[in-house]
């Protein structure tokens, strides 16, 4: 006996027509709004890469024997994105709970409009997921190419920055402190081997993308029943070649070790720049003005208040830094995935993976610009070194005088120049008459970098190695 | 002296010409694509809303003689929505890091087009962050109240089932395990008082959104030199009344607390309907059975394999409820704003706010649609509370039986039982010559139900007090 | 058929004697370790709060016939903390997954020791998770009572800043940049605002907390059956009001609103303070060296760099807030409970909810201290005032001067000034034979500062409100 | 001119003294207390390797002259555990914010006391963060190395199981229905290919892990004063090399790739593992009942309802795997440090690396112990696949039936059969006089299998090579 109830309050209904109203424009997200990678990973776009699976894998089919060959072009052409209504597909997508079921509906009516012996031809064996989740990796794959050549940019500009300015000495600060002279060249090493790595990871990700073919249950079962077991296999193989991606050992409807490691690179990608960015950040501040962001498109700038020129790249950079990682983890949370294909944590995914791969998209095409134009005001950078008096020289002067002098004659005379003494005057003094010490060496803060021009070095080979030896590998 | 660095590798550039690949259509969440709530929250509500607030303000400062009452209506005129590009907006919007400062050079053209006096009236002595910070508020205020309606229809829904289904007994669940017996009206009580809860909290932070208007930097400090400080925040009330939001003690540019209290009771909405969806998500499982989502429209169905009535509308719920925590979480980590206003962490906001309205407003929506058809199988809940042989009355037979078998015989008796032999059996046999025991009684389930009628009953008073007895109060 | 595996390769075991390399001693959390609110919800405070809860049970039970009025007293002796070895349970609380069941174990045993008549009314018709709930609002409700009183504390100190402050005239910064000038009283305003809202939903949330008991599945049926309905009820009311906790109207189970409600309470508090912390510990560099975290026990400086004075405070403080709104995020998470009582969302909850409250003391602790002894360089605020050469007043110029130079004139000028020229040469030139405008005046910061005194008014109003007026409830 | 506030409300202080009630003993972490890998990440473990990485200092430093030789072995007398009080350094690491200060007041006093000249050779040239961050790689590639021993006993329990069970049919179940036969084996095998892949993941990172030296400020300048260059380098290198970890190419301070890196791999970790706890918990449910937990150590059991086994392994690796993602994130969040080093960024990180490594480390003891153990229902496996009345092969009876009986007329047979008719005898009466179609191999699940065989043998081969073929690499 099945009761079913009836005549509660009248609520709100999805309204089909309503929809115009709901289309996004990036309004609320410059930091990708625009860029490439979120035209390649828009819904549009992930529309045209579920169209392609479903074609891959007519022809992967036909090659095997499944389905007539003759169908293939028949499904092509009926797959061209012009002849499909994304929106009402989309409203659609909400009776199955997912786009593949509308969109099968309306491709199977061009078919049978072409050729009514090809419907039965189409999506054969396959489940929605299997379609959903290349498509899936379909968009990722091209976005993360489009993010890769702006980490490539980015790391060029750092590079250059990293080398132009191994001279540029100013102020480490820790603990926002100023602390010891480094360079900025040392910085702009830092923010390039932080993006050298990022780009490595995210491209040994983005080449283990696999295309996702298992059918209802991820046996293969309906394949293997048209064909056997080799040429079902061969089917995976050809379909995912067909689309670039590579073959799975087996199905992964709920092992989603390819979405978490792609997540997990993109995040990584937005660790990287955000770094940059919330350096940048603070030394364009008003008080630091050690950089500044490139001028040009009027960006940043105030008529009301002129004295302002607001760091928007970077800042914007950092706010889609802040927002990624909590994107990563809810692709980690939808891996606990229960039985051969799950019951909600899938479909949290999608609109995760596809927000991840845009911020990342936006925070490298920023960075791009960013370094690209970079302003860097080394007298300021020489005059703030100077606000500690010649303390932030503290650290060498206890170790190469305190032989000499003794530890706490060294300390009682840096300790009266953290209360105001002239300290430049307190090391004259004390060192009157001591031979070999030459104060202005001593407070001279480009004597007292350390190793960081082989620092540069290094991130230097390694940018070379990851971009420029191999920059043919499909960058 | 400044070095500027320059011709680094190509890069991705914005291509303001390639919009159009750009546009969502929520292909990708299929949980809140085409309801009421995403309309209301969509980016064209969030640019209608950025007029308003610019209209009101105008409307608040002509009524305080800080500009000519004539400029109002030209203001409110150059204000049409339809005058506005929202898509080059968006794209715009990139320049200075947020949307209002290309929504007001094309306002003031419209302006000047109209009336070229009038243009120094428009956004008189407001910051960007006044008229975003407000507008996200509006949208906010008009997504709650359709998520109210849709909460309210849920709750009618419950109330009904949990009336309905005081007697119709079924097993409760521990660890997965079958423990004691419950009524399906108790667990449709819980569901209730969880949603009139969430309800509570929802209309509680929607009680309170506040407009903003600060400022430059929130001391009010043109519109004082404009008038004065009474007058000045006489402008501040006015302009909120005429929204329909409360006038802030303070500006809150970086005082965050509206935001997060109403993120929070988003996600305190989704929590509780989320939890309605894991329950019936796994009462409909082929082996369990015990429910039936609505199956109008063909939803969930599957021709390939016409066993399964996937549970589409709880799938989308809980694959929402999933995601909105990260959000509102996402909104706390905003809150940690420094300086007048911020510098990233307030652009994380924006998005993030308008995807949490959507996904409590899809919950919403689908659980108004779900509980308003939901099956429920009596028959198959009574036949399951038998698996256990009525071990699942153990805990009420050793309370009942131990006074008089003593509490080792009964125990010995359920541990029997839980090897496989035959309960009824083994009782009658334990109970042969004992006085005043019947084991039909002692094994019926409908026996031991304890306090659920009394809970029901609660649970229904809560929500007639939540909706029926102040249903006037703007739900 | 069972087939059960054997014979896999040797892994790591449970080791139970090697107990003591696992305690820890918060080595990890300088930002809470040591406080009050730490020990109020440590393993032990969670030990004790178990004990009580069971104690409370029992009188409960007692009160209403269910149970003898003497096991009362020996079920109280029984569960003197000291009789129990914490470690000994958190290793056995692994086999049945939660700690009652092996507290039960020696909690019977101690009872048997003193009267075996005793132990059948031990944990009567409870389950585990009623006894690890309650204990979860009793530490809950003691740490919180702490926090209260940091918070009040913390506000103390704001409140007596904002009123001293409100002629220290500072910058106000907006995206990085200096914009107009506001005063240190108005930031301290704000904070105090922050402090008050959050000190405010702390204690609605605090004034909720419900004790926890169902029975095994949330419908008191074993209490019904020793008693009756009303009675069953009664003893859930006295249980509540013997621990200070508020009885339930349902057993919350898995209907988590009491935790998601206290946890998004703290995460207000650590945001409140947070926004503190962001902004001090920008203050306090070297460059900006506006304010100075209070210098006692020698906190934060370094001998070998005695020009570094690290904002510890505020650091640990923001670190806390930092992490606080993950954890209330999985609070929310654990909200959609499946069941009467979920298999896995309930037991992440725990640690989740005792690191919460743990976050959010250590910040009111530091924050208490910090703003008890914050440093105000008001010499260098009005230092930094003059960094853009008057600029900082460049949107007053264009009120004030507009009128009688004409925008363009008043723009020209001000981005003369931009480039470098001398501002107030400018003004004078430019208003040579103009009368009533005063150079000094304009360009006065002081007389630019809105409403800020109005704003502190209000937010010292507020405090008062909140901390002051009522005192006496129970902060 | 400064002014301090004092005199605010009293509150809450830090009590060095109360310090007993604050320990942990994980009452709260079943899911991994009393674990090895907890106690290798214990503040105990934590405490050894921030000794151990003063040590492997001054030994790099001898080496290379920069102290004497004999200073070495005075340095790691003083550094024995056993001198250290844990809890006092932990509470006075709020001094500065960090271990190491107070750690270091200690390690100097007691070498002073071995030898008042080897004070000066204690954490030459370093500072706290080298040694924190080289003292958390440290305990990380410990309770890594635990965690992969558990992972491999985990995997060759999965292997075996996939291996065992090649011929145990069950229904395989999409969005919670029933759709195809599968087998278990297959089931077990896409559990083993999740937990190799993460192993090698993870194996990956840990081979990776970085030792931290860099100096106040990531240029090595002390030690290049103390030095030059190459010899500041080959420290480094001899440093790294001392403690079993890798040489960074840069300091990373302010580059966290090392740390978040780790941080998903362990992520990936808990969701390969958490994913088979989610498919155990729920096919251990009362009515699914195909699989069932080690029964051992009466774990799961209880005495008040027999009937119950509750799978409290599953339970708690699904209750961490569900708070792991939270904390990898927090790490990508850390990851936005500003400056040389950071100002809270940092600090957050300590305790959420060593939960996120307990939490791992719990998962994988308990998912070993789990899979050395699970039972498998077959005969229940068979049942309930012949719920749907063998509508579970429909999708096998259109691809077979449809060329003979045509695609209407199988759609219509098995639509009848979803409401109720007796399929078996639809098929009889529908193939009669059809050839070659025997209705019992139709309905025969172990006929429609699919590839599982061959994706068996995939994983197992991927087992071998991860585990077999090269176990001698340091598991």
């Amino acid at each position: 006996m099945v009761s079913t109830q009836a005549g509660a309050a009248s609520h709100s209904h999805v309204d089909s027509s309503a929809g115009g109203q709901e289309h996004d424009y990036s309004l609320t997200a410059p930091m990708w709004s625009g860029t490439a990678a979120a035209a390649a990973s828009s819904d549009e776009s992930f529309l045209v890469a579920l169209l392609e699976a479903e074609v891959a894998l007519a022809a992967a089919m036909a090659e095997q024997g499944a389905i007539p060959a003759a169908h293939v072009d028949t499904i092509r052409r009926a797959a061209d994105p012009s002849n499909f209504d994304i929106r009402s597909i989309a409203l659609r997508a909400r009776g199955g709970g997912n786009p593949v079921i509308p969109l099968l509906a309306d491709l199977r009516a061009e078919v049978r409009r072409l050729d009514p012996d090809a419907v039965s031809s189409v999506h054969k064996s396959a489940t929605s997921q299997d379609i959903v989740d290349t498509a899936l990796m379909l968009i990722a794959a091209h976005t993360v190419s489009i993010i890769g050549a702006d980490l490539h940019a980015t790391a060029d500009g750092l590079a250059a920055l990293a080398d132009d300015h191994r001279q540029t000495v100013m102020a480490a600060r820790t603990l926002t402190q100023q602390s010891v002279p480094t360079t900025f060249g040392l910085k702009a090493a830092g923010w390039l081997q932080g993006s050298t790595t990022a780009a490595r990871r995210l491209e040994d990700a983005a080449s283990r993308l696999p295309a996702q073919l298992g059918g209802a249950s991820g046996t293969l079962a309906a394949t293997v029943e048209l064909l056997d077991p080799q040429a079902a296999d061969a089917v995976v193989e050809q379909y995912a070649a067909e689309l670039g991606l590579q073959a799975p050992a087996l199905p992964w409807h709920t092992r989603r070790a390819p979405v978490t490691e792609l997540g997990d690179a993109l995040a990584a990608v937005t660790d990287a720049l955000g770094k940059i960015a919330v350096d940048v950040t603070l030394l364009c501040r008003t008080e630091i003005a050690e950089l500044g962001e490139p001028s040009g498109d009027g960006r940043g700038g105030s008529s009301a208040m002129p004295q302002k020129q607001n760091p928007v790249l970077s800042v914007l950079i950092s706010a889609a830094a802040r927002k990624a990682p909590a994107m990563a983890a809810e692709l980690h949370r939808s891996a606990l995935a229960v039985d051969e294909r799950p019951d909600g944590a899938w479909h949290t995914e999608w609109a995760t993976l596809q927000e991840l791969l845009r911020l990342a998209g936006g925070c490298a095409a920023l960075a791009a610009e960013l370094t690209d134009g970079l302003q860097v005001h080394d007298t300021k950078m020489k005059a703030n070194l100077q606000l500690t008096g010649g303390l932030v020289l503290s650290e060498r002067l206890m170790l190469k005088l305190a032989p000499v002098l003794g530890k706490e004659a060294v300390q009682h005379l840096v300790t009266r120049a953290g209360t105001g003494d002239d300290l430049r005057a307190l090391l004259a003094d004390a060192l009157d008459g001591v031979e070999g010490y030459d104060v202005d060496e001593l407070l001279d803060p480009a004597a007292y970098l350390g190793c960081a021009d082989t620092f540069i070095d290094r991130a230097l080979a390694a940018y070379q190695e990851q971009f420029t030896d191999r920059s043919h590998h499909g960058q």
